[in-house]
């Protein structure tokens, strides 16, 4: 009779049983806690390393049996969770169920897990309904656990099942319908894992070594916090996050249930990825809006139909909206999600270079009016921002390139370190090299998060968001002048305009003679336009400084440039004096 | 020598001949202070009461002479902020000048006047100059002084400064230049004075009855804090505001810079007043948008317009989009101030009792779209609140009894006590009672304001800001039937949706039988619908029902309802069987 007592002599909602979680406010976070150190995730160890694993699935997906095997394997102690929790509980777990109901289970059963997690790695194997419970995944994952989802088909699950029909949940029921139901219930919150593992019918050896050699393998997405206070968010940057979209948008959507913004070049590339991996994790996709591909789609007639579709297929304040694309896409689907119902859920994921470094992060979003590009938008954060870097290798080389103008703006902004990474790795990731392209969305974005994090709404007079601007003010005004036909990229016009903005810092002597020439060489390298007679046609000297008077920037009539004094230090100022930019338009080639 | 020992020893920026400011963390604000208990400023005593009067004006006004007749006539001391500024800097004020410039003085001048008006109440005399600066208009506000604005024509002036050439500012100039130059620069702050009096020649005695006569009447405008952080703001109401519109926003806006937004309706009766009060503080109207009246004007193209026509005129961050008329010009020009250039400074001065009591308070903005009302737009708080009860004189009876639907809510939504105030005031109100009017308004401006500053952004699941949708479930779903086109007010549907909102109450048992009665009676004695039928139609049962399904407020297909237990006690329910609701329809007389 003691288990009784003991059980009852506490209130079924302390969960006695349970032992209290670690301090949260403790300096010891997990090694893979969620907002974790970019510095050991990019360690290359294997992301195994330091971390407990953790196997969820259905019953009969062999969760103990590859769990012990795979603990002997790494030398790791193997834990089953159900056992562990009767035996805190004293009680079986029908007894448990029975008594104070499955929502008293789940909650001692998240402690029981989380203190098993909380120590020295381990391998866990846990009850099959465990991992289908939110906030025991949520305590997994801020544990930085791995989370292993052993998928089994049907057949599989039901030869292993045999025999077992004493087990409560097959009671008086055909095991195959039941085994159904949970599956639909639940491969969706399986989904979530951080690996899956397709199982077959083989020996539990073969599976143990191909999640072992899965494990040593694996690398977890990268992950760099954006620090906005209640709108802080994660962007994740990593290879195949499209096909896990949904696994990796649930934690932090109010429901499983989206619209889809992309464009008609984007679509037939992307989109069946991202379908499947949001339906994957269960997700209702309520309506996919694709757009014609260019800046022509930011406009107001656009705007309006896409929050008419958006809304006709019964979008609601819970329903996040997607943006799968570029700059053009996010800047129009994110003003979307600001104003549909005075505000929606907004997940970026970006496939073009110069919206992974750039425009994906920091919540600018907005359209166009004739008078001038993004005259209307909102800082509407996303929830979420998905850089998966897989998707470059489709970009057509003129766009990767020109997407490596903000690279190399954010390698001067951030100094030497980056900058010189720049330099000896640009031309091979404008050919496209994987892992360049990786470290540069990273420094790109950890440069842009803090840089944001600091001066969210534009507001600093000096400095802040301000700086991002460096060549931008001379970049706009050719851009502006080319049309915005696709006659010349908005990369590539910045990148004619960090030329400029260097050459110009060095004429007025805030920076060392030779920087012009380094920035210049160094887009020239990586095939891109970096001084006006680059172009293919000259630019008018007038127009250019009629462009840049209408620049946002200016105030009370005076031209304001982001200057640099060396890499990683950069000011704004209004004191250049509208003739040096006019001798130096004319000394680089345009038409005086 | 002592004098120049006493002032050298500090250092310039300490400003050692002014005492510090009184702690401001005091708990004994001054009795006016920025934001000062209504109680208080309700209690109907003459306006100057306890307060200190600052007569500010250019140089000949009259301040010192008009100051000691009008200290003498009130019992109060009288000072010379100029005197007392030597004496603490023990230095002639040209000394101070030359010596450490003009910040310098001004620093401590306002230290000076700052201490002067934090005791007891005097009469304070203050140098041409001090009023022209912002930091001591600030602490002249706050400290809750009366500053009195003594304004004298050119030829007046001219007369008494003659003699006064060895003044440093008339030196070697000609005295009507230099008084024309301040003149200019100065009166637009002068404007912001409390109280303008028009000086002529005639003998100081007569001024200075007719300035004591303006302080015995002068009530000051109340002022009602939205307590929204950072984001906070004041609803100020009484009469006279517009033409004072420009002195009451100056504190409040980045600059003095406006576009107007405003219909064809209000434009002629209201626009020009507003001109003028914004013309006499110096700003500048970059443009005066002018849009059809009526809900058509909500859509987006006009909204593409409204936003066309501002930046086209040159509107910056820091231009501030003023909204003059009633819902929908308070929507749309809200909403076209949140987008523009992604947010820009936005007032709000409503001329509908709808919109003073109930949608110019608590940020909401947006526009309509074919699929329903307000479905897109932004959470936009303004700057600043102006209901000029002036206004509401000019309105036709049925808006006037139509707004006062949302009166009635506030009053069962707030207590006996208001609740009660209406049903007695009621019809004095909707013939045009302008203490009745003031007091509702503010009445009701107090309750939302309490409701918004605790749920801005309607997130709530239950009660917050939903609990003001009561009577609107019934009252939308009868508004879109009739189809918006002024065949049914807004108030009006919402008349009859108090009406049924309290019967299905009393159906339910959350209320007492006679509650319902006591609602429709009190609507009807005022002129409005409050049951079905007293519309001038029928509408079906089904065609409502469906309308209430589609209401922004239904969460998984349950209708939701704010219901009432007592005026006082309301709470959001999904628990409303639709068969309670079909039948109750039918019983007022909706067609089956």
């Amino acid at each position: 009779m003691l288990p009784v007592r003991i059980v009852s002599r506490n209130s079924a909602f302390e969960v006695p049983w349970a032992e209290p979680l670690a301090d949260p406010s403790s300096p010891q976070p997990g090694p893979g806690a969620a907002l974790r150190p970019l510095a050991r995730a990019l360690g290359g160890r294997p992301g195994h390393a330091g971390r407990s694993i953790v196997l969820v699935g259905m019953p009969g997906a062999g969760k103990s049996s590859i769990g012990r095997r795979l603990a002997a394997r790494f030398g790791l102690p193997f834990l089953d969770a159900d056992t562990e929790i009767e035996v805190a509980a004293s009680l079986p777990i029908t007894e448990i169920f029975a008594r104070y109901g499955e929502a008293h289970f789940r909650d001692g059963e998240r402690r029981v897990i989380s203190r098993l997690i909380s120590g020295p790695p381990v391998v866990l194997a846990t009850g099959g309904g465990a991992y289908a419970d939110a906030r025991t995944r949520a305590a997994i994952r801020n544990a930085g656990a791995i989370a292993v989802w052993l998928h089994c088909p049907m057949p599989v699950l039901l030869r292993r099942v045999a025999g077992r029909e004493h087990r409560p949940m097959f009671l008086n029921a055909d095991p195959a319908d039941v085994l159904q139901r949970l599956m639909t219930a639940r491969h969706p919150l399986y989904a979530e894992a951080d690996m899956v593992i397709s199982c077959t019918d083989e020996p539990p050896e073969f599976t143990t070594r191909r999640v072992a050699e899965a494990l040593e393998n694996w690398q977890p997405p990268l992950r760099l916090p954006v620090t906005l206070g209640d709108r802080s968010y994660e962007v994740v940057i990593g290879q195949g996050l499209l096909a896990r979209a949904g696994a990796l948008m649930a934690p932090v959507l109010p429901a499983r249930r989206v619209v889809v913004v992309t464009d008609e070049n984007v679509a037939p590339r992307h989109l069946p990825t991202l379908r499947a991996g949001l339906d994957a994790a269960g997700f209702q996709v309520l309506a996919e809006v694709v757009v014609p591909p260019g800046e022509a789609s930011k406009d107001f007639p656009r705007l309006q139909a896409v929050l008419e579709q958006m809304l006709a297929a019964g979008a609601d304040r819970r329903t996040a909206v997607v943006a799968l694309g570029g700059g053009v896409v996010g800047d129009l689907a994110g003003f979307a999600a600001a104003v549909a119902l005075r505000g929606m859920p907004f997940v970026q994921i970006p496939t073009t270079l110069l919206a992974q470094v750039d425009s994906s992060v920091g919540g600018k979003t907005g359209v166009n009016l004739a008078l001038g590009k993004n005259l209307v938008g909102a800082f509407h954060q996303p929830r979420l921002v998905l850089a998966d870097t897989d998707t470059l290798q489709t970009l057509p080389v003129r766009e990767l390139r020109a997407g490596y103008a903000e690279v190399a703006k954010h390698g001067l902004l951030s100094g030497e370190a980056f900058w010189q990474w720049c330099e000896a790795n640009g031309e091979k990731l404008v050919a496209g090299d994987a892992e360049a392209l990786a470290h540069a969305v990273l420094e790109s974005c950890k440069l842009k998060s803090a840089v944001v994090a600091s001066d969210e709404r534009e507001e600093s007079p000096e400095g802040g968001r301000a700086l991002l601007n460096l060549g931008h003010t001379f970049g706009h005004a050719f851009e502006a002048e080319s049309g915005y036909g696709g006659q010349l990229l908005h990369g590539e016009a910045v990148g004619v305009g960090l030329g400029l903005a260097a050459a110009i810092s060095a004429r007025l002597g805030h920076c060392s003679q030779e920087l012009p020439g380094r920035v210049i060489a160094h887009l020239q390298a990586c095939g891109m336009p970096a001084r006006a007679r680059d172009l293919p046609r000259p630019y008018a000297v007038e127009a250019l400084l009629g462009r840049m008077r209408k620049d946002k920037k200016v105030r009370d009539g005076a031209l304001r440039f982001v200057l640099l004094k060396r890499p990683g230090e950069a000011f704004t100022s209004a004191e250049v004096p509208a003739e040096a930019v006019r001798q130096l338009l004319l000394d680089e080639g345009c038409s005086g």
